[in-house]
This record gives C-alpha cells, structure tokens and sequence, in this order.
C-alpha cells in the first residue's frame, strides 16, 4: 500500500471546520479576534462559504467578494488553508423570488416556499446556471489564492423534489434504464392491480396522492433521487474543474447511512469523500463503546467509497442542538472522537462551527468559540488539545488500512428491503443488522472495510454480506466465483430473494444460482413477534433466535445448527457448504448477537485474520491501524471511563512522543494512543 | 329450514380462489402448470378477471379476451368452474388519464393521481360507462361458458371520494332524505355554533379543511357514502343481469367490520354474500380461540345479511403480508380455518391468491403456489388436504344455522357512537362489546344470528342489543312489542340516547319510550379511566365495572344487581323488568367479562336454548351446526394445539368417513370432526 | 385597596352563564320552562347571543330580534342581567359564501372551508365590516334596556390565519416594528443559512410548505397573531363603545395558559378580564389538590391582566365533553370550584351552558338543565346551592388580594424557549415549572399575583422569575433596580440568554447585565435524560436535579448548593447574591419540588410574608384572601374528600351565616368557608 495524500497541497492533518465569517459583518471586532482564537485553538484550515451565497451575490449579478477576499487572507497569515465552498446548499430569497422553478416540489407535488437549508430542485435548468455563475466567479477570484487546497461542494447533499422538470427527468432516466414500457411493466410487475403503463406520461414519483404500492417504482424513484443529486453536484464539479483542474474536490456526508441518498453513487466522482459525525456520546445507550462502534462503521465505509482517507468534515466541539435531549459533551470525549476518525482514516478534524451564531436555528450548537467569546470555557481548551495532538501525526497522513474481511452494504438493497412486504412492516433492522456483524470484529481489532457489489472482492479472505436480499444473476455470478476461487463468503436470512427489479427469484431461495453454492433450499421465513424467541442449539450449545427464522432444507451443506422449537424444530438453522475451493455459509436466523460472534470467530481462525495489536483488548477498547505499507500505525482507542492496561508481547513507538512501549500499555480513560512498531 | 343453494349451477363446496393469468401472459410455461397444480391441489373454482382490466382493454375500445377465453377452457377442461368479476376494482392507467373525473378527491378535496387499488369516483358517470362497457362485453362473451356460475362484482368495495360530483350528489341526497332545509338544519342541530344552513350548496361533506363538528352531518356523509359505493355496485349488476338475468351476483366484504361502508345496504341487492377472511392466527394474542371467535362473529353477521350461506371468497393459504408482524400459518391451521367458516355456513374455501405474484406489493402474499412453482411447499399439501375434505362435503351445501338467540349491531348505530363527545373521545369499543357478549355463546356451541334493525325479530327466544345508543321512535316501538309479545330483550349502558338523526332523547334515557320497557331512569354516565374499576355486587358475588357506569334509578325494574362503589354506591347496576309477556334485562355498566357470562347463562336457561351438541366443551373447542331442516350437521372444532376428547351421550356419524361415534370423540389438534346424528 | 367594582351597574356576585335561546325556537314550551328553572336554580345573569348571529342575521342585511327581544325581556322579568355578547365567535354561512375572504388559511397558506367554531380571519375588512354593522345594530337596540350590563365581546378569541390579507399585516407590522431590512435581518440573523431577505414581499409567515427554521421569525409571528386578534377586538369594542360608552366591555379567555395568544396584549384595552375554566377534577392526576392548585394559579394570572376582579364567564356544571374520558362531576365538587374562583378574585360562577344542546358537537357537555329538561338531577340541586352561596357574598363584590410576592410569566418568553434548539426538543416545560414555584404558596395559602415584564414590581417584597431566557437590557436594568433597591429576586437556569429578539447575549450568561446581579457565570447547560438525576448537596441535605444542570461559576455570590455527581460535581447549583439593598438568587438545576420549597420558604420567612390565616394549613386545605383595605375575607378550601379541622388563635365571623368561629374551624369535606377577622 501507498500513501495517498488526498490534499497534496497540504500534506498534515487538518484541523478546523466551518467558518462563517459573512454573519459577524457588523462585528469587526469579532472577526479580528477570530484570528486570535483560530491560532490558540491551534488550527490550520478552515472552510469557507458555505452558506454565503446571500452575502457573495446580495443581488442577482452584483458580487461582494470583500469579506472573503479579507477571510482567505486572514487564514492565510494565521498559518492556515482553506477548503472552499460552491454555496449552492442555501441559495439567497431573491433567487427564489425571481425563479420560481428552484424551489422543491413535496411530495404531494405542491410548489414549496423559501425556507430552511436544502430546498432547490436539482434538475431546475436556472439553479443549475446561477450555481455554475457564482461558482465560476469563486473559482476565477480564488484559484490562485495560496491559501486554497479544496473545493467543497455544496452541502449534506439532500431531499427531493416532485416538480414537473423532476418528474420529467425520472421519466427521461426511467426511458434510459427499461428503453421500452413493456420491460418496466414487466419489471415493476405491474399487471398487478392493472397498473400496467401505456405511455411514459403516466409515470409520477411515487406519492401519498398517487401511486405508493409500486415497489419497484419506488425503489426507482430512490435510485433516480441518488443520480440526480449526484448529476446536480458533477454539474458544479465541472464548473470549478474548468478553472481549477488540480484543486480537489469533495462533497460531505450526513451521518448515519443515510438513506434518501445513495452515497457510493454520490462519491463516484469526487476527487476524495468526506464524511459528517455527530455521535450521540452519552445517548440513551449509556454504552459509548456501542456509539463509537457504529461511528467506526460508517468511517470504515466511507473510506471505502474511495479507498484512500477521507475528511472528517464536520463534528461538534460540544453538545449538537438536535438531538431530543442534548447533553453536554463529556471532558476527553471529543479528543477521543476526533482521534477515532483518524485511526479509521480520517486525514483532519473538522467542526461545525468556528463561531456560535448569536441567533436563528443553531445558536446553540457547540462552536469552537462560544458567545462568551474568548477562550475560557472548558470545550475551547478541549479543541487545543486536539489540535495539538493532530500537528503531531504528520507521518500518518495519507496511510490506509489494510483489511482482509469486508461487509458488504449496499443502498438499493436496504431499500429493497424496507419496501418489502411480508415479513414485518417497515425498517427491518438492516442497519442494525449492518452493525452486529461489525461488533466482533471491532471488538477483536479487526481492520475492515465496507464494501458494495461494484467493488473488486478479491482482495478480501472474508466476505460477510447479510440480509443479501437483492442479488441480480450478474451478481449471483461474481459471488459465485468469488466462492468457487477460494473466498469464504457468508450471508443470511433472506439471501437472494429478488433480482435487481425487485423480482422475485423464481425455482426457490436463494436465487441467482446461489442455491448451489450454499447448498441448501429456503422454503419459507417465518418473522416472530418482538417478544418470541426460538432456541437454536450448535455444537452442544444454545442460542436465541428472533425477528427472523428461515425454514431451510440442506441440500449438499453441512448443518452447524439447528432449531429446537416451533414446527420448524430439529431443521437445520445455519449450515456451511464447501464450493470449488471456498466456503459458503448460511445463517438462516436473526440472533442476538452471541451465534453472531462465535461464527465470526470461527472465521477470522479459518482464514487466520488478526489484529494489528498482538494482545487482548479488554472491553470497550479496540485497536485500529493504518499503514504506508512499511510502517503500520496502530490506535489503542479507550472507549471507557476508566483506565485500562494492555499487555503486548512487542515493543512499539509512541508516535507523538517517541518512546519505547513494551509489554504493557496503559490507557488513561477516553484516551487514545498511537503507537508504532 | 330448506336448503338454499347459492350456485344452482354447482352444488358443491367450492375450493379454489383469484386467478390471475394475466400476470403471467410472458411465461406460457407457467400457465400450463397452473392447471396440472389446480388439479393436483383438489380445487374446483377458479376466481377471474379482479384486477384484469388493464389487460382486457389496453386502450380505450380496444378488448383483448384471448387469455382470459383461455383461461376459461382450460380451467373448464381441468373440471374446474369460474366465478367472474367485473375488473371494475382496478382501473387501468389509461382510463384515469383521460377522464381525470374518475380519480377521487380526498378529504381535503385535492384530487388524487393514479395509484393503489381503489381510486375511483363510484359517482363519476364516465366511470359508470366506463365500467358498463367493459361488463357488458364480459357477460356477452362468457354468458354461455358452461364454466361461469356467478358473478364478482368488483372487489372489496371500499374508501369514499370528495370531489365535486359526489359532494353534489351527497347534498341531492340530503335533498332527498331531508326535504326541506329547516329539517335538515332542526336534524344536525345547525344552530349551535350559528352553523344554520341557508342554502344546499352550503353543505360540504365532513373535512378538515372545514366542518368537522357537526356529528348528524358525519353521520349522514358514512351514509352516503355506503348508498353511493352500493349504488355504484348496483349500476354495475344491472349490466350483467341484463344478459344472464340467472347468474347469481356477489360482492366481497372486507373482514373486520369494516367500518367505511355500512355492509347491509351493500348487500341489499346482491344474489348471496361473500365474506374476505384474514385472521390473526397466532397474533399477539397467543390464545387461538380468540382469534377464532371474531371471524365465526364475522360469519354468523356474513350469514345474516342475506340469511343464507355464503362464499368465503378470500382467505391465505400461509401467510398475510399486510401485518404489523407476518408469521407463518402453523401446520394444521388452514384446515381448521376453512372448516370454520364453513360450520358457519360458508359453502366455499377461497383464496387469494392461485399464484404468488413475482412482483408488486403483494409478492410474499401466502398463495395456492409458491415461487418455487412447484408441489414442494408445505402449505400445497395443506392446501390439497382442504380440497379433499371439502369434496366430503356436498350434503352440507345449502344448509344453514338455525339460531335461537340473535346479537344487533347496526353500522350507523356504531358510527354514531364513535363521533359522540363525551363518554371518551374517539373508539368506544363497540365491536369488543359485541365480542364480549358473543364469547358465552361461541363457547357453549350456541348457534347465533347477527342481526340489523330491520330483520324480522320473532324468530328468535333472546335478542341481545349492546350500546343501542341509536333508537328511533320506530325501532323503540319495534323493541317494545318484541318484549311485550313474550321476547327476552338484554340492552346496556347508552341505550336510546339519540334518535335516527343522532338529537338527544328528551324526558329522560333510555327514550323512545324504552323507560317504561326497561322500567328505569338513566340519570347520567360516568366514564371511568382505564386503570380504574368499580365493584358491583350480585346475589353475594362481586363482579368488576370497567369504563363506563350509568346512575340508573329503578322505576318498577327487579334490581339485579348494585354498585359497591363510588359516589353512585348502593345504586342499581343491572336490572331485569317484566313487560307484556316479555323481559328486559338493562345492564348499566360494562362488566370485565364473567358478569356478561353468568347474564348470558341465567337468560339461555330461561329461555331453553342449547347447543346443538350435547356434551361438555372443554376450553378452545366449540361446536356449531347447520341443518336442512332434517338432518343436523355438527362441526366440532378444535383450536387448540393439544388432542380433545368429547363426552357425548348420544351417537353420531362421521360425515365423511360414515363412522359411528358413540360416547367420545376424539379431536386431534386443530382438527374439525364434521357429525350428524 | 379600595372595592373596584367591574359592573357598575349590578354589585352582586354573578351566577347564570351561557344561554342560547336560539336553539330553541321550535320548542317554546322549553323557553318557558326556562325562566322558571332559572329562577329555581338561584341564577341572576346569562349571557346571551354568543353563537346567534345566524338567528339574528339570518339573511344579510335581514335581521331578527324578536327572539333576542323576549330573551332579555324574560330575564329581566325574572330579576335578571344579560351580558350580551357581538356573535363574532362563529359567523353565519352565507357570510363564509359570499366573502370567502373571512375564511382564514390554514399553516399551508389553503383556504379553509366553513366549519368547527372559530375560522375567521382577523384581518378581513369584509368581516370587521360584517361585525361592525350587526355590532352597532345590537347596540342601538338594548342600549336602553336595563338588562344589560357589559358586553362580551367575541369568544374564546383563538387561532391563526395565512391569508394573504393576514401576510400583508404581517409584514406592515413587523416593518413598524423594525423599520428598515437591516434591522429585521440584523435580529433574525438571517445571515445563517444564507436567509437574508431583500425585500419585505419575501416575507411569509412561519409555514411547512416553506420557512421552520428562524427562531425569531416565529416568534415574531406569535406576537403578530397576538397583536392581530387584539386589534380585531378592540375594533370591535369600538363599535359597541361608540355607542355605550358606560357599559363595561370584557373577553373571555380559553383556560390553561393558552399559547397560541399573549393574553396580557389580549386584556390591555378592555375593562375587565374573563376567565373560562374547565378542570379536570378527578382527573389522570387523582388528587384533585393538584388541579386547585393549577386553576388558582391562572385565576391569580386572570386578575393581574387588569389588577380588579375578574369573571369567572364559563365553566361546566358536571361533566366537560371534551377530555379523553370525561368523568361525572363528583358531589360538591361544583360548589367547592365555584367558590375557589372567588376566592381568587372572580365576582361571578357561570356556566356554559344553561340549557344542553339537543345535537351536534357539545350535547354531552355538562349544563344547568339536563336533557331530561328539569329540576331531578343531583347536578341541578348542585346548581341551586352555588346559587344561594353566592348570593350571600355582596360584600365581598369588588374586593381583591394584596399580595407581597409575585411570579412572572411571559408568552414571549414561553414562545422563544420552546422555539429554542439545545437544551430538548419542544416543550421545555415553562408552566410546569411556574407551577413548582407557585406550589409551595398556595399550600402556605400565601396570596399571589402573576405578573409580566411591563408591571410595576415595587409591591412586591419578592419576585420569582423562573426560566427568565428572554431578557432585553431594558428589562435587565428594571431587575437589576429592583434588587438594588431592596427587591429580592429569584431566578433559575436559563436565565437571560437571549434578547427581546431571541439574539443570544455576548459576553456571558445570565446577559442583560445580570451576571453582576446575581454574581455568577453560567458557562453551559447540561440536559438530562429524563431517567437521569444528579445529586445536589446544602446545608447537608441531599436534593434531586432534573433535567437541566447549569455549570456556573461563583463570581462574588455565596453558594447554597453544589452539585455532588457528573462532571461538574463540587460546582455551585444555586448561589445568592447581595446587590444593593437586596439579594438576587440562582438556582441552576430544576429540581423536584423540595428544593424549591426550602427556597420559598426562606424567602418568606427573610421577608415576612405570611398567609391571611394563621394557622397551619393540612394537606389539601389552603386559605386566599380578598380585602377592600379594611377588612379581609379569608376563604379556607377543604380540596379534600375528608373533614378537616384547623386551629386558630383569633376569633372570626362566618361571612354567610355571621357566625363566630373561635379556636378551631372545621371544613366538610370539599366546602368552603368564608369567614372574616
């Protein structure tokens, strides 16, 4: 592996995030001391514009570059860099006013007014020309500005929109995909209730005023969403492409997979990804070990969206202002939540925002600087200490992990299944599903990535794809292959149940040809009440089922376990079958987590999957590493409140300090180490 | 009692269900199969055309019968029989495109687009024409089909439109109903909140975008809207009855009472009824026997609508995917949930649907065959086990219950009800307290009628009324000679506060001059909050008042039964008057279940009403019959899942086996013993 | 203090309400049983023509008095008064029909259709016209008759309206507010987001379909709707003023601290206050001590709009029909409500309504005369002896508290809490927290006034101003004096964190000057789960925080309390300061309920505030006073079901009987004793 520096004009990490120096206009006083604080608080970049398009274009076509013309200087002098904005996330009213079209459609296809943050229609021919002005003019004033080294494209890209251009441009994409009707009539099986379409004309988005029982139709409608947004963002891509070819570009993520907007496709074409993080530290899960888990598995995901680090573009220095109930961020936790995104990829920390805004929605969203306005409260001080610890890992810039297993997540997949009836209404878990095949192997300090069905598999000993619902004959075939040249592959309940249109396989589950490599038959699932459990008994053991059982008939695998309650007693409820030279695995139940992680074990033993840390890691503390290839970087992260001592069978380099590390590691609570070999 | 055949063209119990080879129109090799599984399954019915519109006329004027003659044939040539629906259910997307007056407006008047399954104007002339074409050329094609024996008239007809066309014929309606503007405005009591209508195109129906206060006026518009959609069912049969004046006609309910349309003027003019049927077997009420009670309450009201046996026209064979929750059918359940409704005087075993979809909404809907397309599936054989008692059982075709004792429940009477402010808000438990006075009876095996205002009422020993809270002068006169020739009378809390246009009953409750019946005065109603109980006392035994407790002052009743609680202590809480040649018990709280029980015994003691068996009936079993007359046909059913044995004095033979059985029977789980004496 | 008599013309405690003879015009033999059982039930008032302007102006311009004319005639025959009421509350039909501008729209910008009570637009010129002519036609005609004594000027004044009409207003106001663009987007701080607004046309309401975000634009829109509905009444009152100046004018206002309207604006201009009230006696909370103690405390709001006596104008003689379960009324529970009114300040006990509608929506809804249209039930005899009590009270009429300790409330500063993003999401719990602060008054039987930011606060030995967030420097400097001067103020968490236009003050919190008040710096608020506490340590004692924890720091203040847990354990949670002459309090957690009472009760004992009865006060029991400046009524209110008995050391007169009560009193359970030194 090769470092890859995603900034190569700025090769550290970064530390700083949004700044919004267009609201203190009227407070000069605020803006020079800005500058004290930003280098107090020892930072180095800051990302500018934002939401500043009102300030930049007060009219249509007159331009005010002064106050960001002044900022980029500023930075400049201070020591720091700065990623730069297209401010197409909140256009100005009088964009609105005088363009109607920009404005979204709801889903009820009525004309929205202004307000809010997103509320532009990405397919509008006037928000596309008024973007690509304003962006064209930033690019022009700023390319050669030394302070300069990314773009960052528009924001948390989101929504959708109902409008007459978007639901002609559905169609235009629909006619694309399908070519003629009677193929999407057959894909989205629409003899069904005689919804069978003759003209494209008739085609809408999916609506509560309309059509809601289509599901094909409305998965489409999601993918359509996901390319539009994306097409709307390349848009601006290419604006600032023409003029600043060698500057990079990215575009920020909200946290939490989230789901109106599929993120491999969003990232297909921007130069690195950049990811958003708002964790619920201290949540109503008092387990930070299970917050920072689910943080880890979306860093390891967005990393792989590129392979290469990314940003953490986006955190609070305090509490965040929308969760139900927002406590205080704890002393430790944000050094230890901005190193954690390091250790899983992460070439900056990043905040929103520099300066608490005095009114409005967010005024009370942690800032590095509060409305106290100087440096004495306890959160500045935390936001030192980050700082200071980042200008130490130079060197890790740029470094990967290096991982043998993957999970395998995929958008369409997660849509398909919640459309899906039967089984139960609505969310099926996926994520949390996502999550507990993730959990043993955080907990073990396992390296792993996130993958989708577009990905090269060969890379990967491992490959655990649960609730596998969507599986096309094309895929079907790649996994097959995957499986017959030595890869072990594991998947679930629900493995192949419908092809990429939300066909149901037809001559038995799992489809695709994957009964074969399984080896086994899927006659019918049976969904159970929150309340119900049924045993499952595996080498003299008992397990718990719930939320899903599948009937299964083995057919050439071998039976790990069984069930050993309900009609389906003494069937088999996980099974292995040997296939060319690999291994297929089949869990055919939802349990609660303990089968889950005997199976995973048993995994990483076959393959000889290990940890960068050679010793044990007691509960709530994991190991993370990131490697040139040579050297390997290793995070001992202490998710707990206590300290915690590690035993190593090695000596290893304190990163930051220098010193020598052996036999025993200690972790002071919340702390984060970062060692060498 | 004679019997009566619904089908004179097949008297035999019908086994089969929807059929929908216009899905499969691309996949000929499916078609073929369907019928070698029709024959293998044991079915002998075929239900065709539901949601066929689309494909019988692709475009406006142009009809395309070729599949659907197919289908004919070859269920024919298979021995099989078809019932034939107007497709009128689903409209194709055409016909909505052209004639945008076909789409209903919703509650907020906004008028829908395309989609789901009901979404039409049931006033809409282009659709009555629409639906009148498509019919006649139906009925003109298949009037001599030796396979067609009756007609489906649309499907599950439901939902209610508020577009211009309809709010004009609810106010000739209203016009119709009310004559004059003084009367309607002296019926809704308009002249609260200055509300005094002044002109008919004032009155809009119910909204939230405006009246939603004026109870009588949402009354009358759920009584509209059950005229409108029978109305429209109507208009629809006098089409096919023009050209095969002796095809009986059919309309599926919606199981569950449904609530939007009042299913006795729906079933006015229909030939016989037909009953949908999804239970909840082993829903999160675990107890079987339950779930049991409410669909035999749903079917005894099925059997009296047209008090004559009935089609059980949809039911799944495996499991329903519209649940919160959807579990698999236990082995053993289809049987016994087909043989129920037939104990309850169904002449049919129907499903929805023959073919599991491959795509759309309903895809993992139980059907006749499984995606897997073969035999293989568990719930196939179940499904021919049903065939093949069924095929035992043509002797029963046409008998019916012959009951004793009839329960009321009167759609307006609920709505009116529900709307009332006061009591508590929203839903007052109308159907559970049917249910509570229906679980006596079903579990003693006693034969039961649910009947409307409008039945004959001398048939029967006891008439049980449960919150008669909607008493006409009319019906109070009707109820009055009923007791006064010698009837057994049994109402409760809420009696005859209002009269049939929902104004209070003044000179004191219960009105319509039930006061002098009931020989009581009910001064007022106390609403108890869920956690809260008051005792009652009885003949020394303490008995539980829940949610609602009338202040009643005896005026010439026997008390039967106080308060031990309360303010209202010492005050009666259930009397019993004697009336003519008749009694009328008055129950003025609602009791946790043993009270009803013991009220329920004392009256079928009273009254010499029995079940039809003779021997004890252990807990989940129960017993129910129907006769022609002569012979007595007794189903003993079994919901639990452990063998019973039955004690009886008597000897009887095993119908499809022609097996005595003297002294006891033995019930395997889930097993239905069909006897005669 | 001096008597200050609201209705000049008839100094006796009103007893009579609602009544609605327009109902009844088909039933004249209701009419006259009507005025005899007025008369028997001890009634001297009804309020008349509420809901009658249909009745009256059934035609436009075709009016009908002739059932108003005998109305009024009747009453005064019977020894009556009539508040007569404008019937603006619900306009006829054929005024919706002909001008759909007085329909008002809803959030959505939809016009509404006619429907429910209120839905008219305050800004309509159409509808100020339609008002003002049947207004002044009202007017003219009872001018002379010597019924009348004081007009009820519309009802229940509620609600909003997104017309355009209510857009434009909007936007004329808040350009008189801010004059120029600047300063409006200077305070909204429109620059976050990019929402700078160009031009007032960009300016809309507060909306779904567009703009949530902007904290201050919202609230600025409550205090719009507020000004509007003011504005729409007082022009009201001028039209009936033009032509009875001496007749008093009055609204009445919906109970439980109504949001949606600022009723300090809502009483500035007219002569009296009216307060509905509808308790929820017996309710979820079962002990009803907790609902006396929240009627009292908006009765002590009620009379602080206007410092005089209020009426008590509607309230439910036996059950309230719009609560989830509405409960009967218990036995005495009427006469125990009556009299609490009066004991707070009210000169009246009246009802809504006279006579029980016989239909439509509040036919259930508790009334003097039942359905059963005479004297026999139990709730009429409870009417008659509220009657005959108050008729003993003439000497009382006119007097009020003189209370040395006061609460604050602000509708503003609810709005711009419950607005606020941080801290939790929506409500935030301002009444209830009000109530913790009025709650050990009320059990002491300390009389208190509730005031806002505009009254005089030198009474006042003590002012409570909990959750204070908003607070401008104008304010902050009326505090600060306050305090200076010898005041001794307490304030809580949240303290003064935003301006009059919800712009967070600079510099550290509490802003506006406070921080040298109370000699503190408050650096962050945590909030807690709602399973959470933390302990707090004084004096020894161990408390129980809540929900939030503030960290501050001693700056100068003594500190009473420190936090013995989380990470600010050891820091203060309630500190004291001497400022001036006076002392300033911070308690910076909410509490459960007994740090609070130690609070009040140093308080009290520091300022020698003590209850009009002196001796102790148990359970349930509570003692308000009402003097004219020489003598003193004390009412002593047994909210319980039991007898109680108190000690006193002083002699006292029975008010109504003339008694003497020496040593001990002894209250029957729920009774009122009014007695006097």
């Amino acid at each position: 592996m090769e470092k890859k520096y995603i900034i190569p004009k700025f090769k550290h990490m970064l530390h700083g995030g949004d700044y919004n120096p267009d609201q203190w206009q009227a407070y000069p006083e605020v803006l020079e001391e800005d500058m004290r604080l930003f280098k107090l608080a020892n930072c180095n970049e800051m990302s500018l514009g934002i939401f500043a398009w009102a300030a930049l274009e007060p009219e249509e076509g007159k331009f005010d570059f002064s106050f960001m013309d002044k900022a980029m200087d500023d930075i400049y002098k201070a020591g720091g860099r700065v990623i730069l904005a297209t401010p197409s996330a909140a256009r100005p009213q009088w964009l609105a006013e005088k363009y109607p079209e920009v404005l979204r459609c709801n889903e009820r296809f009525e004309r929205m007014s202004f307000g809010r943050r997103h509320n532009h229609c990405y397919t509008s021919p006037a928000y596309r020309e008024k973007t690509a002005i304003i962006n064209t003019k930033l690019a022009e004033r700023y390319k050669d500005h030394p302070a300069l080294i990314a773009w960052h494209i528009s924001n948390e890209l989101s929504g959708e929109c109902y409008c007459p251009l978007c639901c002609q441009a559905f169609r235009d994409w629909l006619k694309e995909k399908y070519g003629t009707l009677d193929n999407l009539n057959h894909s989205w099986w629409s003899t069904f209730w005689a919804h069978t379409y003759t003209d494209w004309n008739q085609i809408l988005p999916p609506s509560p005023m309309g059509e809601t029982s289509v599901h094909a139709l409305r998965i489409d409608w999601r993918r359509f969403v996901s390319h539009q947004t994306a097409d709307f963002m390349e848009s601006e891509i290419a604006t600032v492409k023409a003029i600043t070819p060698d500057i990079p570009v990215t575009t920020n993520m909200i946290p939490g997979f989230y789901n109106a907007v599929d993120y491999r496709r969003l990232n297909k074409n921007v130069d690195f990804a950049s990811q958003d993080m708002y964790p619920q530290w201290k949540g109503r899960d008092p387990d930070d070990a299970n917050v920072a888990m689910y943080a880890a598995l979306q860093y390891d995901t967005a990393r792989c969206f590129k392979h290469k680090p990314f940003l953490l573009m986006e955190s609070a220095p305090g509490l965040v202002n929308w969760f139900q109930y927002n406590k205080l961020m704890r002393p430790g936790v944000l050094e230890q939540a901005s190193l954690q995104a390091v250790a899983h990829g992460a070439d900056s920390a990043q905040y929103f925002q520099f300066r608490k805004s005095r009114g409005s929605a967010e005024k009370f969203h942690g800032a590095v600087v509060d409305h106290v306005g100087d440096e004495t409260p306890r959160l500045f001080r935390e936001v030192q200490q980050v700082g200071k610890r980042l200008a130490a890992l130079d060197e890790i810039v740029g470094t990967m992990a290096d991982a043998k297993i993957a999970l395998v997540h995929d958008w369409s997949n997660k849509w398909a299944i919640d459309e899906a009836q039967g089984f139960q209404k609505g969310d099926k878990r996926v994520i949390p599903t996502l999550e507990s095949f993730y959990k043993p192997l955080w907990k073990r300090g396992i390296d792993t990535d996130v993958i989708g069905f577009e990905d090269d598999f060969s890379p990967y000993s491992v490959i655990i794809a649960p609730m596998l619902y969507t599986v096309s004959e094309e895929l079907g075939e790649k996994l097959k292959n995957y499986v017959k040249n030595g890869g072990t592959l594991l998947c679930t309940y629900m493995t192949a149940m419908v092809d990429e249109n939300d066909l149901c396989h037809l001559g038995g589950f799992p489809g695709a040809g994957l009964k074969e490599v399984f080896g086994i038959w899927n006659e019918e699932i049976d969904t159970l009440y929150p309340e119900d459990t049924v045993p499952v008994t595996a080498d003299g053991k008992t397990y718990t089922a719930v939320d899903y059982c599948e009937v299964i008939h083995a057919r050439g695998a071998e039976v790990l376990a069984t069930y050993d309650g309900e009609f389906y007693k003494g069937m088999p409820a996980a099974t292995v079958n040997s296939y060319g030279s690999g291994k297929a695995y089949y869990l055919a139940f939802r349990d609660k987590g303990d089968f889950t992680d005997m199976m995973v074990e048993r995994l990483l033993a076959e393959k000889n999957i290990a940890s960068a840390f050679d010793g044990a890691l007691p509960q709530g503390v994991t190991a993370h590493s990131r490697t040139d290839g040579d050297t390997t970087y290793l995070f001992l992260e202490n998710f707990t409140a206590s300290e915690q001592t590690l035993s190593t069978a090695l000596c290893w380099t304190d990163v930051e300090s220098g010193e020598k590390l052996c036999g025993t590691i200690t972790l002071a609570p919340h702390k984060t180490v970062i060692i060498k070999k």
